[in-house]
C-alpha cells in the first residue's frame, strides 16, 4: 500500500490553517515529497511521518511558495539524523536557487545529489533508496514548470501450483521471479511459465502551477490520484486564471476526466478564497470524484487484490 | 504610545503554534521587525498589523531560524503594496545571506537598503521613514550576532504660560520648540525659556542567541521591555546551554536584574521544552518581572504622562 497525504493547500502564501501545497507519498517506508514551501516542515509535524526517511523532494518550479521552506526542512531533516543521500529534483537552475537557499544551512549532515531536468518529459527516474519511478511533464506557467507522475511497479504474483508443476528444483524458483530464464538439463524454463498476469502499480500524479496543457490527459492517464492546481473555484474567475497562467477548478476537472482518472484532489488556493468547498459543484459536474482537499488530508491506496 | 509584539517564540525549528522568534515594534504606524523565521509572516497574519509599513528588520544572526522567512515576508510585502525602500540591518554578510534567499524573490517592488554592521557596539542608527533609534551590541553565539536595542525619543514639553510671558510674537515659537535660538528686536530667546525637562521614550531591547555577555546589563539599562532568550528553562540544562553557546531562564532573568529592566519576556524556546512556564518560578525568583512569553503576547507602552 502507499500513503498519500497534501501537506498544505495554498497557493502564494502561507495562512493559518492553510500551508503552501505540498505533497507526501509514503511506500514501504520511504518518503517522497513535490515542494516544499515555508511552512511545510510544520504541516509535516502535525501529520507526524518523521522527516528521515524523505528520499527525494521534486521541484515543479521556483516560485517562492514552491520551495522557500527548503532550508528549513533540510535542517530539520539533519537534526533528525538523516545521514543517507538526498535527492532534489526540478527545472533548469536547480543548482544556481538550491546553491541560494543553503547559504543559511551550509552544515546538513547528509550530501545532496540534484537532478536538474531539461524543459522536455521525462519517464521512469527511479529514486535511489526509493522504489519510486518519478516521471515529468513540461507544463505551461511562463516559466519552466513540470507536472510529476510517481509511480510505483509491482512484480507478477508467483504461481506457485504451476511452479510445483514445472518439476524444476526449487533453488531456480527466485531467478523465474526476478523475470530471468533459467536453463536446467537442457530444458528452458521462462518466467510466463510461473509468473501471472502484470499486476497494477500505483499512480499518483501532481500538477501545478499551470494553464491546461494538451498532453496533460496522457500523462495522467488512469493515475489512482491526480492532485491538481484550483487556484480559483468561481467559474468567473475564468480570465484572471488565464491572465496569472492558472486554472480553475473546471479545468482540473475536464483533465481529470479526460485521463480517466480515478480521483481529484483539488489544491494551491488562492489567499482571496476562504471557502474552498463553495465552487466544488463545478469540478464534480464535470468529474463526480473531485475533491475541494484540505491541509494533510490523506489516502492510503490498496493493491486490488489486497 | 509603542506597540510591541512578539510574533513567535520557537527556537531551532517553527512548531505548530510556535513560530520562530521574532519581535514586532509599531510606533506612529510604522513597523521595525526583528528576526524573521520560517512562518513570521503567518503569525503576522494572526496578529492583523499588516505587512505594508515595516521600514526595517534587523537580523541577530543568520542561523536559518532567524531568517528562513526572510523572502516569503518580502514577497508578501511586496504583494501588498509596498513601494517605500525597505532597511535591512544585519551582522557581516548581510549582502551575500539575502542575496542567496531572494533568488526565489527577484521582483520585488521596493528597493532594499542594506546595513552590514561591523562586529563592534552601535548606537543610535536613525531608521528612515520612522522615529526609531536602533542600538546594537555583539554578543557570544560562536558567530556574528547582535542583541538589539530599538528606542523612541520624546521631544520636551512646550510650557505655553512661560511662552505667552515672554512677549514673543508666536511666529517664533515653532523655532524655540525645535530647539532653535531665536534673536527678536536685540533679544536673545533660547529653547530652555519654553520647554520643559527632557522626557522619557520608549526603549525595548532583544537578546537572541548567546551565552550571557558582561556588557549587556549596561545595553538594556532601564529598558521598559527586555525580551531574551530562554532557551532552556530547567537549571540542570545549564550545561547544555553552555555547550550549545545559549541561555537559561536564570540567566536571563539575572540580565534583566542587573540591567533594572521594567519586564523580562523570555522566549526562543528548545522545540524539546513543551511548556515554557514549568520553570518560569526560577527566573521570578531572579527577576519578579519575568513572563514565559507566548506567541503574539502584545503590549503597548505608554508614555508616562499620558
Amino acid at each position: 500500500m502507499m500513503d498519500i497525504s497534501l501537506v498544505g493547500t495554498g497557493g502564494m502564501m502561507p495562512l493559518p490553517n492553510r500551508y503552501l501545497t505540498s505533497l507526501l507519498c509514503r511506500y514501504n517506508g520511504r518518503m517522497l515529497l513535490i515542494d516544499c514551501g515555508e511552512g511545510t516542515q510544520v504541516s509535516m509535524k502535525l501529520l507526524g511521518w518523521g522527516y528521515k526517511n524523505i528520499d527525494c523532494i521534486c521541484f515543479t518550479h521556483y516560485h517562492a511558495d514552491h520551495i522557500s521552506g527548503l532550508p528549513g526542512l533540510l535542517l530539520t531533516m539533519s537534526n533528525s539524523g538523516r545521514e543517507e543521500e538526498l535527492t532534489l529534483i526540478g527545472p533548469p537552475e536547480l543548482a544556481r536557487i538550491a546553491a541560494g537557499l543553503l547559504v543559511i544551512a551550509p552544515e546538513l549532515a547528509f550530501p545532496i545529489k540534484m537532478v536538474e531536468l531539461p524543459v522536455k518529459p521525462h519517464a521512469d527516474l527511479r529514486i535511489p533508496l526509493t522504489e519510486f519511478y518519478v516521471s515529468a511533464l513540461p507544463l505551461d506557467h511562463g516559466r519552466p514548470c513540470f507536472a510529476y507522475s510517481i509511480e510505483t511497479r509491482r512484480g507478477a504474483k508467483f504461481d506457485l501450483e504451476r511452479a510445483e508443476g514445472l518439476n524444476l528444483p526449487k533453488k531456480f524458483w527466485g531467478a523465474l521471479q526476478r523475470g530471468e530464464s533459467v536453463c536446467h538439463e537442457g530444458a528452458d524454463y521462462t518466467p510466463e511459465m510461473v509468473l501471472g498476469p502484470p499486476r497494477k502499480g500505483f499512480k499518483v500524479c501532481y500538477c501545478t502551477d499551470t494553464r491546461p496543457v494538451r498532453t496533460l490527459p496522457g500523462f495522467i492517464e488512469n493515475a489512482d490520484l491526480f492532485v491538481c492546481e484550483g487556484m480559483y473555484g468561481d467559474p468567473e474567475k475564468t480570465a484572471t486564471a488565464r491572465e496569472h497562467m492558472h486554472m480553475v477548478y473546471a479545468d482540473a476537472a475536464a483533465i481529470a476526466r479526460d485521463g480517466n482518472a480515478r480521483a481529484l484532489w483539488l489544491t494551491h488556493y488562492s489567499p482571496a478564497m476562504p471557502n474552498p468547498k463553495e465552487h466544488l459543484y463545478v469540478a464534480r459536474n464535470i468529474f463526480r470524484e473531485s475533491c475541494a482537499a484540505y491541509d494533510r488530508i490523506t489516502r492510503t491506496l490498496i493493491f486490488e487484490d489486497e
